[in-house]
């Protein structure tokens, strides 16, 4: 897996991450060296992704586990109250919590305390290694849906940067460009943070896959210029019947899709699945603030004082989406029943 | 019409422009001192707005008429020179071409020097005027389409800086402000260079209008989540059809309005139909520099090197648009004859 930049690195009780507000001008590393900086990581995007947060989350509970003392009640007690911590920081990705739900009952069941840490760290390990395992089956599945010459519309970053590896929606590419099946991908910019602009265009011209930057604002004149195959998005939660959060842009790429008549597809591991959810109105909207959309690098870009809707995610109904692309394979039509038969018994 | 921001001033044979790339942070005037200037005032957006480009090419040409000089053969030629470079600046626009051919015949018409100039400052401000109570009109009629409490989202500016006064799509909330009808505006950003966030907000805002920035992205989520009641936006050009060149963004604004059962409204005087044209295939859409895209407010936001695609404009499918808004009045499902029979014996 060599290819792909590491995001997120653990070695011997210490997490490091590739901080991706910095990208592309800068490839700069951070060593987390506690929980208020690994919080207020996730908060700015520095690590950002919902697998990514997810690995990344399970690994600072690892470090806080080398590091904490006391006895075996205390420490079980501290290190959830670190879950519970990490698992605020963003409400709509459900991947941190399926991650810290599998910590938190190792931590739980712990009877000796020179253990923990080592079953912690063993079982984040072996998370991290599945996901690259699993982003890569996302590609191989995804890409049966594409032919050479397919010309696929994407937004935000679900690339290899927010995985272990691969990434979801971005997959299929990696795996086009290891078979030489080409491909062309044009990726959205995704105000107001521009991860389209900033991350998949820089993640995907370093691949050397072929990748055209456009505006937000430029997706229906672009699928009608351009004759766009396609569309593949992430996701930050499914619920039961297949409604799917993600960036705040992705409902109305949905909406465009079907109004060109072209395929609609969600590209996610099973991990993002969270089922006590049956539909998209339970979830929970990060709204974040008013700035990241009238100022860009310290350079204001709106009069003072205006007011200013920021909903950083939005909610596709099921109805809209051709298919849901999984590691077990593609689930098409996705609502209630497709989904249950599926994946019902896969998941926890 | 003091309670506007005058974007262009003419007097005694001098043209000064607002220059628009500074707002919001700045309200900058430029006199404009030659042909070069006003060419580069044009292309780098100082003064934008159809409208508003039309009467500035207007008021330029006035101002070489005065500084031209040579027998009158000579300063005609010279004259239809300039209005061709003018025209030369931005494509997709019309009326500018309409101004323009309307001071080309005085030009050519001529008999005497001493005539000229004073000739076609006469018609060039009698234009002006015209706008401001057609942008005055057109927002009379606008307000027929909105109640009390609408929220209405529109996208780009045309406000009252892209016109002599009130603007095409903004008209209607002046308006409305006069005669104390709430109504709320939702101002989608509009990149890349983000006319919506530095333009609409800062005229509205001055004018004491409720106006809320979204970016390009949260236009659906918006629409739903705060019961948009309608979009309005301007218009380039507007075929015999009623194919509508507008602001690059505005096709899937339309395509948004459609799929949640909400009018799309396009506002515009007669100066901007080109009834020389049968249908939006015809229409020249102006690509601009990747930089626009790749840079936010001078800072890089994407790698070095990226393929960028930049369209200035789209068009928008005459089946899409509820009504266009015209200065006689409103022209329900636009098409060849209902075009025809509202403004056919109207337009030049």
């Amino acid at each position: 897996m060599s290819q792909f930049v590491q995001s997120i690195i653990y070695e011997k009780g210490t997490v490091t991450i590739l901080d991706q507000t910095r990208l592309p001008q800068e490839e700069r590393y951070e060593v987390i060296h506690d929980l208020a900086q690994a919080v207020e990581a996730i908060k700015q995007l520095r690590v950002r992704g919902a697998p990514a947060i997810s690995l990344f989350g399970g690994f600072v509970l690892v470090q806080e586990a080398f590091r904490t003392t006391g006895s075996l009640d205390e420490v079980k007690q501290k290190l959830l109250t670190v879950s519970t911590d990490l698992l605020a920081t963003r409400p709509t990705a459900v991947n941190l919590r399926n991650v810290l739900d599998e910590l938190n009952q190792l931590i739980v069941s712990a009877t000796t305390l020179a253990e923990l840490p080592k079953r912690l760290e063993q079982k984040a390990i072996a998370l991290y290694e599945a996901d690259a395992k699993t982003s890569r089956q996302i590609g191989v599945h995804a890409l049966e849906l594409f032919q050479a010459g397919d010309r696929v519309l994407t937004i935000c970053n679900a690339g290899s940067i927010a995985t272990a590896a691969y990434g979801t929606a971005l997959a299929p590419f990696y795996l086009a460009k290891e078979q030489d099946i080409p491909l062309s991908v044009y990726a959205s910019e995704t105000r107001p943070l521009l991860q389209g602009a900033r991350l998949t265009t820089w993640e995907l011209q370093r691949a050397g896959i072929d990748v055209t930057l456009i505006t937000d604002n430029m997706v229906a004149h672009t699928i009608k210029e351009k004759q766009i195959t396609a569309i593949i998005v992430g996701a930050d939660r499914i619920t039961r019947n297949g409604d799917t959060a993600n960036k705040i842009g992705t409902f109305q790429l949905a909406l465009l899709a079907r109004a060109f008549g072209i395929p609609f597809y969600v590209a996610a591991p099973l991990s993002t699945f969270d089922l006590t959810s049956l539909s998209g109105d339970e979830i929970e909207i990060e709204e974040r603030a008013a700035t990241e959309v009238t100022q860009f690098s310290g350079q204001v870009t709106a009069p003072a004082g205006v007011s200013v809707f920021n909903p950083a995610f939005d909610v596709t109904p099921h109805e809209l989406i051709t298919a849901i692309i999984t590691e077990l394979g593609i689930i098409e039509r996705p609502n209630v029943e497709t989904i249950e038969q599926a994946i019902g018994q896969q998941i926890i």
